[in-house]
């Protein structure tokens, strides 16, 4: 079985136990997730029963698109296509609440007839927490082509004083674009000097300058999915803050993926990285939380951070990513993207957080 | 009155006449419309009264950057942005029933206590639809930096037989970018050989080939504004049918730039260009609408197309693109992007569609 029809069967039951008949998939994410289907509009109709009573619906635009991406579903070919598919389906019928609008939502109500609409919050998210292995390979080679695309950027001088913010970012971007990303993960952030300080910076035309930390926040969207990283560098030789700050953040880091472990709560991963940066006098200067999941979207399921109740099961892929910022200074962060795996059956052999990041941590100078 | 001002005030005016005492905007486009705040999270709340008794509200990332952008309107920075600018309106307050999901709904159903919560559609797009002078020479500066672009490729012989679709596609993009674009308005298509025929295709590693017709679909979002071009090349040189549907397009494309004007609908505007299609014998082969109008989206009101039965208005910005499609062998589409102005007090002179995209419409052969 494919593994989106794995993931149409586990949502099927999902159903079944939520007392649902149907969920209409109108989240493009969530179809993505459930199909594989890659284009703009469609929507989807899974049955408790099963993909012989589930249906997709897109437009014409992509009916050849969807012949290929979703072969093993009924297709419908018409617009629009959230009534085409309630039109089909009878009983109680569950819709994504935080995908439709109340105006779809008074549209539904008008058009639909026969099924019983029940709102839903977050059953395919849910899901789409735990990644399965050909979800952990797509996140791998995203995190791959990341990697690739800042050791290059560095072999060929292109981190160098002098050149702006905004040059390094558009650089490394297209980088990651040449090496098969589609679009970086999110809005490069390449801050340095006291701009390092601002947690999400925007690159400016500052020019690096020898001396100054170098904080660089980015990822790649490869096959849908989204890798998450940052280094932070000093250009030339670091002083003594600068190398305190990187190796106490460093602790944390390390602190922070020895604890993400399966069955821990978000709540004590976060704990275990901020305790060492509080113990160390400087907690007021890390005021965000300490990750989140990664996947078909840059932040998602589940969150690492202060009072996040839920529990961290095998297979979630997770960042870590504490920081300390110094207004008027500098600030570090360091961030890697990463699978928690579950004890094997035979020990403990390959549990805990498998890095999927492998540019070294150091505080390279350059 | 700066601009944004101007936006609010006659905002305010609409919301009076809508028996609404204050308008709850969340959609973050329409946040940037009436602000100039280009954050990621804010909501603002519009009173009917003006600015004095309108806020503004993000959380605290966006503090200095706020006070900045929206330096002329009281300031709010907490979370969550929404709930935080119910709690101080009071009276008939609308919101904005397609940005809003039914979860969100249900939160503020919730949270808020006093005002009386009214949907709404479509105010503030409605105001946007018609352009004042400061988002004109935005979208003229976007237009020209796509212009520049397509020119640069070309003269540096970016676009030659052996270099694949997606090759050429993200090279026009790292162009805009370098000349200022934060991004491509859209997915950059490159449509060549028999690929041509698809209206909208996704660049592949097909090889442009000698012989074949080229189609560039791109623009460039520049300042939150995006410019919207197509042009149709022939490599080496154009064959009959080429030719004959080349120019039959462009012919299609004058006659709806000519019917561009105020007081049109957008069907009368689509008709002008589909009738020289279809006294040709190609009226199937086009089946999209003639164009839409843009700004702080690649697609936004005006429609023109069959059953636009909205009225042109002075200093709309709307693209022009009709196109013949012939499966199996390829198509031409060409468009521009412009905006329709009214005649003058003293006649007609400027009066019509000025053009903004300037690159020739030419089957230029390379």
């Amino acid at each position: 079985m494919s593994d989106t029809a794995n993931r149409r069967s586990a949502l099927g039951r999902l159903l079944g136990e939520s007392g649902l008949d149907a969920l209409l998939v109108t989240d493009l994410i969530n179809v993505r997730y459930l199909t594989g289907f890659t284009g703009s509009n469609a929507a989807l109709l899974i049955s408790s029963e099963g993909d012989d009573r589930s249906v997709f619906c897109t437009d014409s635009r992509y009916d050849l698109q969807s012949a290929l991406e979703v072969p093993d579903l009924t297709r419908r070919i018409d617009r629009p296509c959230d009534e085409v598919l309630l039109t089909e389906a009878s009983g109680r019928v569950g819709f994504e609440a935080r995908a439709v609008s109340v105006a779809d939502h008074a549209r539904f109500l008008a058009s639909v007839g026969e099924p019983q609409l029940v709102d839903t919050l977050d059953l395919v998210e849910g899901l789409r927490a735990v990644k399965d292995e050909g979800e952990i390979d797509a996140l791998r080679t995203a995190c791959a082509v990341a990697d690739r695309a800042l050791a290059d950027l560095i072999e060929s001088g292109g981190i160098r004083p002098g050149r702006t913010e905004r040059e390094v970012g558009l650089d490394l971007d297209e980088r990651m674009r040449r090496l098969g990303a589609s679009d970086p993960a999110f809005e490069t952030i390449v801050a340095t000097g006291t701009n390092s300080a601002i947690p999400h910076h925007r690159p400016t035309s500052r020019p690096l300058t020898r001396g100054d930390l170098l904080k660089l926040d980015f990822g790649a969207a490869v096959a849908g999915y989204h890798s998450d990283m940052t280094r932070t560098f000093v250009l030339g030789r670091a002083v003594d803050w600068q190398l305190e700050i990187h190796a106490l953040v460093a602790a944390a880091q390390s602190a922070g993926r020895d604890a993400a472990v399966v069955g821990a709560t978000g709540a004590e991963v976060d704990a275990a990285a901020r305790d060492v940066i509080t113990a160390a006098g400087y907690g007021p200067a890390f005021a965000h939380g300490l990750g989140h999941g990664v996947g078909l979207q840059v932040h998602e399921a589940p969150s690492l951070a202060r009072g996040a109740a839920g529990t961290i099961r095998a297979d979630m892929c997770v960042t870590v990513e504490p920081g300390v910022y110094l207004p008027g200074r500098g600030g570090v962060r360091i961030e890697d993207s990463g699978v928690v795996r579950a004890p094997s059956d035979t020990g403990e052999a390959g549990a805990g957080y498998e890095v999927l990041t492998l540019t070294t941590r150091d505080l390279v100078l350059l």
